[in-house]
């Protein structure tokens, strides 16, 4: 157990020290390395393959909604970011500027795309014609850039990879549809692939994307109590629309706007998977989106038919669930550790003695529980052990969730709760902006969201300045 | 049949201009559009999908033979870029520069990577220590920027997509082996999925990879007889290893040096497939790579059962081909034009009449052939008609490749045959770069590639010198 010891104990315990074990387990399970330009990472194999789970599971989700996949150009003049006043105010701070091609210094300067808007908007107004053409449902999976000061591989990083819906629609209401219709995939998702419950909900104008009409945010705790935005969908009106005059001919033949939304997930989901999951072993990783759902453990392998019963049981087991085995001469405590660490939801360990009795040992990673499993039932057995290990990470992320959610009715109840445990902090909120301000400055919290309706007011006054408030708010600590 | 023939009417003619030709179909088959920034482009859906078929195709290939993806940072420091003196020379002209993030100049430039080599190194050294982390065998599907002067869609643009292998290994021959391999499996790749025949071969040291010990190529023919090199594959030896002091203990105990390989295609294959498969009423896909594979055309869709009909047929046939039928109310010319357009291989046309007798037509894109089918047999003649589709496409390839192919024995001889048919020129080459470049100063031809050894010398003299010659030299004028 010696050399096994020394793996655990080489990560820092998430009480101890959260943010070090967040940076250790994303070193330990070799999701990143850290790159040679400040703020940028390396995904590693093993953070690339949960990446391209999750990617394949949304994408499917968008096409099946009837969006069609693009790519854009990576370069933006700056002419083109400024022709919306608030969009170019957002994000000129944080963009990395081309001004040399070769040995020519450039005649206008270009932008790393830090998003997309003015892109769609400039290859939309040069195909969008008639009620005909709408509504376009364009996607993108790309990387952007954004000069940020402080970075965290996966939560705030200069490059993150992501993907950019873009759509335009023919009326408000379409935008409007189409803007929860993305934020409810973007929350079934977290929740049936993820195992992340969230909080849906509208972002306070302080706090939404430059140049929406409306943000919608799907809000998510993690293991410290802090909370992280896990996706965005943005209504955007007419106002993009307008500024690269983009309109359609009606039926009628009249001319009229176009409304157009975008929304995003990141890279950053793989920093809520890690944070909501993850333990002082390492990484747990819910099945659905497991690089690896199953490893195979022989035990005494140098024992006669211990690593063919290995095989076999790989190849009966590979049309049902992504199953590696590891015949490596490392030690089994050895390997135990490595795929704890790497958060593989299920192991299987076959030795001589339960090969005489027929049978493995399951162990799974959320609660380490064991069973012993006849070999003649291991195809129903492993997968149905797998969707129950989904299932419980949901509930035990929900249930810590609603453990760390407090009601607060005055700043100083609001600052007390936080500092004893962090948390969302459900209050009620006048609608002014200075309030927001002051709740920033006293307690540190941020306005997460204003949940959606199917929640009940749990007071009447705004718990800043004592007024009338009519807006129940999540407040928290963010990442 | 007036709007049908305007729709036709709108491309130029392949024989009158062939570059003209090619952007039209890139224009109307909606592959591309142009962005805002120069010698940038705008992947449309339709392009894009094709570029997704592509994707899933290759990835399957890698994974098989154990490559695994990551993701590299798209931003280089440039002393990082300046380690390999070799590879800065062949670069650094060619690359844009990053100067400021934000409102700060950079203390260091940064450059956007034109391809990954130094930050595969960079991390490889990292991550290497042992002969049990060797081979590592990775790649990544990005975008990259090379600051060409002129530029046009899919063939050379400022902005490309691409795929980057990156492999490192513990001999040279090792090496060696996995660089002939990606190549092969490009050359399968090209002849299977696309239906483009390649030659195989060497690059000699002129045309060679910046930083490459041996760069080895598929070329490929066009329509216009000129050469399009379709995806290369690199030799580094441990030129780059060296540069960035990346050793690995072997089992003995000694440290040794590693030995790396690099290869990759691009969505310049989308622009072979244009130009080897396309006439003139567009584009021409092979049914393995194409979007849609067969579309349905309703005939006199208003009246009774035809569209049921052919929702029928759509939903009998889509789980075995990619199937799409058009219902809306466009005349069936039109509709026959935009797919003759977009090259989707094979269009299946109901009516009332076929209805009546249990039939339907296909007629197939690449030779416009009618095919009267029993209803009851679809499932069985539809994929055999697309695998006939996939193999006389290649055919026909094939041959034209082989009747543009001509040999050559001296200069004149060399110019006069490409000056009456553009094509390859196998011709016999001393070594000497002197006279390369004199082929190129009066032929305006390159030397694409030495072929690998299956094909006879056809003379014993350099056709340029008259000195002794033993290389084989596959040339040409390119894109």
């Amino acid at each position: 157990m010696g050399k096994d010891k020394k793996l655990v104990e080489a990560i820092t315990s998430m009480n101890d020290d959260f943010a070090k074990w967040y940076t250790d387990v994303v070193k330990k399970a070799e999701l990143v390395d850290y790159a040679s330009v400040r703020g940028c990472m390396i995904i590693r194999p093993y953070g690339y393959a949960i990446w391209e789970n999750i990617q394949k599971v949304l994408d499917g989700m968008f096409k099946e909604t009837g969006h069609e996949n693009v790519y854009m150009p990576m370069l933006i003049p700056e002419s083109l970011l400024q022709r919306e006043k608030d969009h170019v105010e957002g994000f000129a701070p944080e963009v990395a500027w081309v001004t040399h091609g070769g040995t020519e210094e450039l005649t206008e300067r270009l932008c790393v795309r830090p998003t997309s808007e003015v892109l769609f908007c400039d290859h939309y107004k040069n195909i969008i014609q008639s009620y005909k053409d709408l509504p376009k449902l364009y996607n993108q999976w790309c990387s952007v850039v954004r000069w940020e000061k402080t970075t965290r591989p996966f939560l705030r990083s200069l490059e993150f990879l992501w993907q950019e819906g873009h759509t335009m629609h023919a009326t408000a209401e379409e935008a409007e549809a189409e803007t929860l219709r993305m934020l409810n995939t973007y929350a079934k998702f977290c929740e049936e692939y993820l195992a992340i419950p969230v909080v849906k909900g509208r972002k306070t104008d302080k706090e939404k994307f430059a140049g929406a009409v409306a943000t919608y945010t799907i809000e998510s705790l993690m293991h410290d109590g802090k909370a992280l935005q896990c996706g965005t969908s943005h209504n955007f009106g007419y106002g993009f629309a307008k500024a690269f005059d983009i309109t359609y001919t009606d039926k009628d033949g009249s001319r009229k706007n176009c409304f157009q939304t975008s929304w995003g997930v990141t890279t950053r989901l793989i920093g809520a998977i890690i944070m909501v999951h993850g333990d002082d072993n390492g990484l747990v990783l819910p099945p659905k989106i497991a690089p690896t759902e199953l490893m195979i453990i022989p035990i005494a392998m140098h024992k006669e038919g211990v690593i063919e019963k290995a095989e076999e049981l790989e190849n009966r087991l590979k049309s049902i669930v992504r199953v590696k085995k590891d015949v490596s001469d490392k030690s089994p405590g050895w390997k135990f550790s490595e795929y704890e660490m790497k958060g593989i939801p299920l192991r299987l360990e076959i030795g001589p003695k339960d090969i005489e009795k027929n049978q493995c040992v399951l162990v799974r990673r959320d609660n380490r529980e064991k069973l012993v499993v006849s070999l003649d039932e291991i195809e129903t057995v492993v997968p149905k052990v797998l969707q129950d290990i989904q299932n419980s990470l949901l509930e035990k992320a929900r249930s810590s969730q609603n453990a760390k959610t407090f009601v607060a009715t005055n700043l100083d109840e609001f600052k007390n709760k936080l500092d004893e445990q962090c948390g969302f902090v459900k209050a009620m909120w006048c609608g002014d902006v200075e309030c927001e301000n002051k709740i920033k400055e006293v307690a540190g919290a941020s306005s997460r969201c204003m949940p959606f309706n199917d929640q009940e007011p749990v007071s009447d006054t705004c718990v800043c300045c004592g007024k009338k408030a009519e807006k129940l708010v999540y407040w928290g600590r963010a990442y």
